[in-house]
C-alpha cells in the first residue's frame, strides 16, 4: 500500500427530508446572503424551490438566484455567476441540483476570489488560493462532486472540459435525499450508473499498486450500482435501492477508493471530456461508449485485475467476457456502447484524437495514450 | 436506508515515515505545548519517542511527558493526565501508542476542560462541552479510536468500563504508520484481529435495517482482517499485509460501515467490558470468548444475515458452520474462546453479570440483555 493523507470535511446529511436542514446549516456558519444556483425550472415546479427559500427564510439568509446551469456546464455561465456572487457581495454558493450545478458552483466559489478570469484556474495561469464556502442539496447521483473538491467545466469558445480540484473546493454540507431524485429520468439514471461505474474502473484497472482491499471496495460499490440501477429500472419508487444507489456514488469518489493505491489515472474520463466537448453527449452516455473499448485496448497491461474484476462482478472467467458482460449490461440498461450512438462517425475521429490530447496533457499521460493510441480505443467504438 | 449524518473532520497520514510529520501538523493547528502521552518504554528503546521529540522541536513546540499508560486504561491515569495538563497549561494533547493511550489522551483533553471530576463525564454526571485539540501517532491498530470521537476507560475503583463520545473528541490528526507496528506481539496482533471483527459484526448483526451495500463494506473488511492476520502471523514484516490490516482497522469503525444502518447495539462490547473491568482481560481476547457465544444465542434472531455472513466470509452454507468456521478461526489464531482460557470459571459469572447490567444500561438494552439471558451467553463460553 502506498502512502497517502485522507482528509475529507464535508458533512452528509443523507436521507428524506434533509433538504429543510439547508437554512439551519448555512446559519451555523454565519451566512448572512447565498447565490442559489440551479439548473432547470423543474425545482420550481416540484417544489424544492420553496421548501429552500423557507428554510433561509426562517432563518433570514437572503439569497440571489442563478437558473439555467446545464448539463456539461459551461464557464460562461460560471463567469456569469462570478459577476453575480460580486455583484451582489453574498458570502457563500449555494447548488441545488446534480453534478453539473455543483461542479459550477465550484468553479464560481473560486472565480469570485480570484482576481482575474475564472478559467485561468483550469489552465494551470493562475492556482486556486480559496474559495467562497459552499454547500449543497445533490437532485441527482453521479458525480461524486458532493464529497469531493473536484469541478469540472467545459469551455464552450474553445471547446476544452478541464477540470480543478483544491480542499478549498470540498463542500461545507452536502445534502443527498434520495427522495429527491426519483424524477430523475430513465436516460439519465442509466448515464448515472455508467459515470459511477466510470469512476471506479479508473484507479482499479490502471493503478501500478492497487491493494486488494481497495479492490474489494470497488467490487462492492459497483455490485451495488449494477443492482440497485436493475431495481431502479424495474421501480423508480424503490427509495431504498434509490438510497443505495446515492451512497455508492458518493463513496465512489470520496477519496475512499483509492486511498493507498498509486501510479493510476483517468484515461476514460479524458478520452469522454473530448465526446462531451465537441459533441455535447452526455457525460455517462459518453463514458458507456469509451470504457468497453478502452477495456479492449488495455486488458492486456494488467491481466489479473482485469480476471479479478471478471470473476468478482459478472462471475465469468476470462478478462474477455468480463469485458463482454460489462459492455452487454450498458446495452440491457440501454446506455450507449458504440459512437455511433452518439452520433458520432469515422470521420469525426481525427477531431476527437486531436481535442483528447489536451486533454492527456492535463491528466499526465501523453506518454502512453498518443494520438495513434486514441485513435485505435476510438475505432473499438465505432 | 435510515436517514444519517456522516462527518468524519480527522486527517488520516497513513504510511512510512508519516511521524515525522507530526511537528509540522501541530504547528499548523498553532500548537506551542503539547501533553504527551505514552504506554510502556518501548517507544523510547526503539527510537520513536525520539523521533517525535526532534520532530516538535524543529517547531519549537515544548512538551510534557506522561507514560505508563496501560491496557484497558484507567480512569486514575486519565485524572493524573487532566492535572498535569492544567499544571503545565499544555494547549493540546499527544498520544503516541495504541487504542489505550489514544482513549486515555481523549479523556484527558475532554477533562481539562471540565470543571469537575473527569469520570462525571463517563456516568452521565457532566456532558462533554469542549476539549483540548488531540493528535495521535498510532503504534497498533485495533480500537479504531484514530478516526473517531470515542473512548473507552476503565474505573479502577468502582471496575465500570464505561465510554464517551462527542464531536469534540475526533483527533485532528491521527498518523497511522503500519511499520511502526510490526514489533506488536503475535498475542496482540491476533486480539487486534478479533477486536475489529467485533466492531463489524455488532451493527451487521444486530441492526433492523442493515441495507446491502453496507453488508458488503463489512465483508470486505472482515475478509480483508482474516486474510491479512494470516499472513502477519506467517510474516510480521510483510508491510502490505500489515498496512491493509491497519487501514481495515480505522475503516471498521469510523462510520463508514454503520451509516445508513438503524436499531444496532453493541451486546458483545457492553459483555466483555465487564470481563476486562473484572479481571483486567485484553479487550480483543475477552470479544473473541463473547463473540462465539453470543452468536450461538442470537442467530435465530437473524437468521438471513447469519447466512449471508456463513457464506460471504467462510464460504459455508449454514448459520452454525459460519459460527462455527469464525470460532474455528479465532482458535487457529491462537485467541481464546473459552472463558477458562481467561482464568474465569462458572462460579465467577455472577459477578459477571451483575456488572453486565451497568452496560448494558449505558448501551440501552437492558430489555434484551437481562441477568438471565447474559447468563445463557455467557454459559455457551464455558
Amino acid at each position: 500500500m502506498e502512502n497517502f493523507t485522507y482528509f475529507n470535511p464535508t458533512k452528509i446529511e443523507f436521507g428524506t427530508g434533509k433538504e429543510q436542514l439547508i437554512g439551519q446549516h448555512l446559519a451555523g456558519h454565519g451566512i448572512k446572503k447565498v447565490l442559489l444556483c440551479y439548473g432547470s425550472e423543474r425545482i420550481k415546479r416540484e417544489g424544492l424551490f420553496d421548501l429552500v427559500g423557507k428554510s433561509l427564510a426562517e432563518k433570514g439568509i437572503e439569497w440571489v438566484e442563478l437558473g439555467g446551469i446545464v448539463s456539461n456546464p459551461v464557464i460562461s455561465k460560471v463567469r456569469e455567476g462570478v459577476a453575480l456572487a460580486r455583484a451582489h457581495q453574498v458570502d457563500a454558493i449555494l447548488s441545488v441540483g446534480g453534478g453539473s450545478v455543483l461542479d459550477s458552483v465550484k468553479a464560481i466559489a473560486a472565480g469570485v476570489l480570484h482576481d482575474g478570469d475564472v478559467w485561468d484556474l483550469f489552465v494551470g495561469k493562475a492556482r486556486i488560493e480559496f474559495a467562497l464556502p459552499l454547500f449543497a442539496i445533490l437532485t441527482l447521483a453521479a458525480t461524486g462532486s458532493e464529497m469531493n473538491p473536484g469541478a469540472v467545466v467545459t469551455n464552450d469558445e474553445t471547446k476544452e472540459k478541464f477540470f480543478i480540484s483544491n480542499p478549498a473546493l470540498f463542500p461545507r454540507v452536502s445534502i443527498v435525499n434520495p427522495a429527491l431524485m426519483q424524477g430523475v429520468t430513465r436516460d439519465y439514471l442509466v448515464y448515472s450508473a455508467s459515470d459511477v461505474i466510470a469512476h471506479l474502473i479508473e484507479a482499479y484497472f490502471t493503478a501500478t499498486v492497487h491493494p486488494k482491499l481497495q479492490s474489494r471496495l470497488v467490487e462492492t460499490l459497483i455490485n451495488t450500482v449494477i443492482e440497485t440501477t436493475e431495481a431502479l429500472l424495474a421501480d423508480p419508487a424503490d427509495y431504498d435501492a434509490r438510497a443505495q444507489f446515492a451512497w455508492a456514488a458518493t463513496l465512489a469518489l470520496n477519496g475512499l477508493t483509492y486511498s493507498g493505491a498509486a501510479g493510476f489515472s483517468y484515461p476514460n474520463h479524458a478520452i469522454e471530456h473530448s465526446l462531451s466537448a465537441l459533441f455535447n453527449v452526455p457525460h455517462g452516455a459518453g463514458l458507456s461508449v469509451v470504457v468497453p473499448a478502452w477495456m479492449k485496448w488495455y486488458a492486456g497491461r494488467n491481466p489479473a485485475q482485469f480476471e479479478r474484476f471478471a470473476k468478482s462482478v459478472f462471475g465469468v472467467e476470462s478478462s474477455e467476457q468480463g469485458i463482454a458482460a460489462l459492455q452487454g449490461w450498458y446495452n440491457k440498461i440501454g446506455t450507449p456502447t458504440r459512437l455511433p450512438q452518439l452520433g458520432i462517425k469515422e470521420t469525426d475521429l481525427p477531431a476527437i484524437v486531436e481535442n483528447v490530447q489536451k486533454n492527456v496533457r492535463i491528466f499526465g499521460i501523453t506518454e502512453t495514450y498518443t494520438p495513434e493510441v486514441v485513435t485505435v480505443i476510438l475505432k473499438n467504438a465505432l
